[in-house]
C-alpha cells in the first residue's frame, strides 16, 4: 500500500512496490488520455529551495498531465519562506494547503525532516549530495522499458563514479535483481567508493576498468555521467583522461545492437551530439520516462485511481 | 451584494457581509468537493511586488481548489512590470487578462490605487504597514469556528501591540460585536497606541498589563504576536522583557480548557514548540481556515455560486 | 494547415493563414465560453530567458482561458536551465514534457534554433532586437477589429522609427495589403531606415515628416511608439524634439472621428493620460486583443478545434 507514504530514498520502496509503480507508468505511457483527469482537484506544492529547472518541470508536467494543479517556488531568494520560520512550521502550513509536497533542498536530511511534519506525502526531489530517488525510479523504468527485464544484465557505468550520487543509487537499486554484473569505467581518481562496492558484495558481480573502449562490446546498458574538470588535480591530467570517458559515434560502433546508452542529463560533452541519432541513444526518452514515472508515483502516493 | 466589489481594508464590508463570507467558508470546509469546479474558466492575477510566500500560497491554493487558475509573479525583480510603466497602466492591462486581482505592494495605498483602475475586483494582500484585510478575515473565521459566536468574549492580545497591524485590525473588527473585553498584554514600550484605544472607546472594554501569566486564566482567546528584538532600545531591555511574552506549556496550564491560542504566523520563538500539541493551540488550523476564507471571498467577489 | 507549425517571424504565415487566425480570434472574442475547455489536458512551456511580464502574462492567460496549463520560468537567474547544457538539449527535453513552447531570449536567432530541435511547435515571444511576431499579429487584429478591412488605409507611425522593431514588422506586414499609405513621423535622427523603405517599395506609398500635428488629420490609424531619451545626442536636442512626438488631447482634436490610436505598451509619456478616455484611444483594447490572437494562434498550432 503506497497511499499516504513518502519517498525520501529509493530503498523506501520494496522491489514489489517499485513494480507496481512501473506497471502504472507503462499503462499511462500506453494510454495517457485515460489519466488526463485522475488528479482533478488535487494540488501539489513544489518547493525548490535550490533551483533545478529540469526536475521541477518534470514534476510540474507530471501533475498537470494528470489534471492536477501546482503551486510553489523555484528559487531560494523569492521564497525566503519567512522571517526566521522553521522548516518544520513551513511544512505544517504548506501541507495544510495541498495534497502532496515535492521538495528540493541543498541540505542533506531536509526531505526526511519535512516528511516528519507534513500532513501529506513528501517526495524528495534532491537533498544535497544525498538522495534523488525519482532519478533512480526514472533509470529503472528506462531499463525495464528497453530491456523488458531487470535480471541478467551487464551494466557499464562510466564517468565520475566517486561523487555521482545518481550512479550510486542506481547501482544499489539494480543489485537487488538477479544475475547483475557491473563494469565500473572511470579514471582511478574517480573510481567507485569502497562503501558502495561493499554494499553490493554478494549481490552482484563487478569489475573495474579505465577504458570504455575495451568493454563497450560486452554491455547491455551503458550509463554515462559527467566528468567534471574541477575533480582533477590539474588541467593536464584532465585533458589526458577526459577522452577515455567521452562516448563518440566511433566508440559506439563496437557496442551490441541492442545496448542502450543512458544519461541523467544535462549532458555537457561526455556524449558527442552525433550519437543522438543512434537508436541506442535513449537518454532523451529516459527524460520523458522520468515524467511518466513521476505521474505514476504521484498517483500511488495520493491513492487516486483511474475508473476502468 | 459583494459581486464586483474590492477588498482594500477590513471595514469595506459590513458585519452582515462578513457573515455571508464566513457562512460560505464554513460550507466549503464541510463539503469541499461541491466547490471543486465553481471557478472553472476563471483566472486570478497574483501580483506580489514584495515577496510573501505564505500569503501567496494561501491565495493560489484557494483559487486552485475552486477549479480556477492563477498567473502572476512573486518577486519585485523578475516582475519589473515594465520600463517605467505606471502602476495604473499595468493594472488596466492585467485586468484585461484576468477575472480578479490579488496584489501585495510595499507602498501604502497601492491597493486602493489599483482598484481605481482595474476592470475586475482587487483584493489587497498587504500594502506596506497599512492593511492586510484577509488576515483579519482569517482571524475572525477562526474565532467563530472555535467559539461559535463573536459576542461575549474576553480576548487577550499579546506581544508587540504598537506596530502590529494585524492586531490593530483585529481589535477594530472585534469591537463591532457585543460585550467584547480586550486585555492588552505587552511591555510598556510596545503598548497599544492611543488612536486604537480611542477608536474602540465606548464599543468594547479593555485593560492593559505587562504580565501574560497574571491574566491568562481569564481569557477565551489569546492572540499571540512576535516581539521583535529591533523594537527595543537595548539588548538588555529585550532580554529582561521577552520572557514575559513567550507562551510556554507551563504558562498555558493556567488557561481555561476551551481558551484558544491564535497566531498569524510565522512564529519565531514567542510560542514554544511544546505548545503545538495542546488542543488549545489552533494557529496551524488558523492558517488552514485562511485558505477557506479566501476561497469564500474569491467566490463572492466573482459572483460565482455552486449549483445545488 | 497551421497544425504543428512554428511562428518564428511574422512572414512565416501567408495573408490567408493570418486571416484564418484572425477569424478564429474574433470568434473566441464573441463567444469565449465555447472555448473554455478546448486545450484541456494540453501543456504550454513558457520559457522567458529575459523577463517580460506583460508578454508572459498574455500567453499564460491565453492558455489558461483555453483550459490548458502552463509551466515555465520568467527569469534568467532562477532558470539557469542547467550547468552548461546546450539550448538544443534543453529544447529536446522540455518538448518531451509539453505540447507547445513559447520562448523569449535576448539573443537573435534563438527561437529558430529551438524550433529546429523541438518536437512540438515553438512560438517566438521575442528574440533580441530581431522579431516579436505575436505583437505584429496583435497589431493586425486590432486594425481589422476597428477598421474592418486591411486595405485602403492611411497609417501614421510615430516616434522612434529607427530602432522600433515592432513598427518595422507592422510596416512590412501591412504592405502586403492593397492601397496602403504610410506616414513616417519622427525626428530626422530616428527616421525609418532605408532597408525598410526599400522593402515596401512598389507595394505601399509612404511619406515622411517630423510633425505629428500637420498630418494627424489625414490618418486612419496612428501607431505611437516611445522616443527614448538615450537615443538623442544631447539632452537639449531631446527636450527640443520630444514634444513633437507626444500625443495630447489637444493634438487629437484635429484627428478624424474614426481614427484609432494604437501603442504596443508600455507607454511612458508619449501619450498623455488624458487621451485614455477618448474613444479613439484603443491601446488598452489592443492589449486585450493580443490575448485573443494568442488564443487563436495556440489553437491553430496545436490543431485543436471546438466541437460545434
Amino acid at each position: 500500500m503506497l497511499k499516504g507514504r513518502d519517498l525520501i530514498e529509493p530503498t523506501n520502496f520494496t522491489v514489489e512496490e517499485l513494480d507496481e509503480i512501473f506497471a502504472l507508468a507503462n499503462d499511462i505511457l500506453n494510454d495517457e488520455k485515460k489519466y488526463v483527469d485522475v488528479c482533478h482537484g488535487k494540488l501539489l506544492a513544489s518547493l525548490f529551495y535550490e533551483p533545478s529547472t529540469r526536475t521541477k518541470f518534470s514534476f510540474d508536467a507530471a501533475m498537470y498531465r494528470l489534471g492536477g494543479n501546482v503551486l510553489g517556488f523555484s528559487d531560494p531568494n523569492t521564497s525566503s519562506t519567512s522571517k526566521g520560520e522553521s522548516l518544520a512550521d513551513t511544512t505544517v502550513v504548506v501541507s495544510n494547503y495541498v495534497d502532496i509536497i515535492v521538495a528540493r533542498h541543498p541540505r542533506e536530511g531536509t526531505a526526511k525532516l519535512m516528511s516528519e511534519h507534513s500532513r501529506v506525502p513528501v517526495i524528495n526531489a534532491g537533498d544535497g549530495g544525498h538522495q534523488h530517488p525519482t532519478q533512480t525510479l526514472t533509470d529503472l523504468l528506462t531499463i525495464q522499458y528497453y530491456k523488458h527485464d531487470f535480471n541478467n544484465l551487464k551494466i557499464g557505468v562510466c564517468g565520475d563514479l566517486m561523487f555521482g550520487r545518481t550512479i550510486h543509487s542506481l547501482v544499489k537499486a539494480m543489485s537487488r535483481y538477479e544475475n547483475i554484473e557491473f563494469v565500473f569505467i572511470s579514471p582511478k581518481e574517480l573510481s567507485m567508493p569502497e562503501y558502495i562496492k561493499e554494499e553490493i558484495e554478494g549481490k552482484a558481480k563487478y569489475s573495474e576498468t579505465n577504458s570504455l573502449d575495451e568493454v563497450i562490446g560486452d554491455l547491455d546498458v551503458l550509463y554515462m555521467s559527467r566528468v567534471q574538470r574541477e575533480r582533477f588535480v590539474n588541467e593536464e591530467e584532465y585533458l589526458r583522461l577526459k577522452d577515455y570517458f567521452i562516448l563518440t559515434k566511433e566508440k559506439l560502433e563496437k557496442a551490441k545492437e541492442d545496448m542502450i546508452v543512458m544519461h541523467p542529463l544535462p549532458r555537457v560533452n561526455e556524449i558527442s551530439t552525433d550519437v543522438d541519432d543512434d537508436k541506442r541513444a535513449v537518454y532523451f526518452m529516459q527524460g520523458r520516462l522520468g515524467m511518466y514515472v513521476r505521474m505514476a508515483l504521484i498517483m500511488k502516493l495520493l491513492g487516486v485511481e483511474v475508473d476502468d
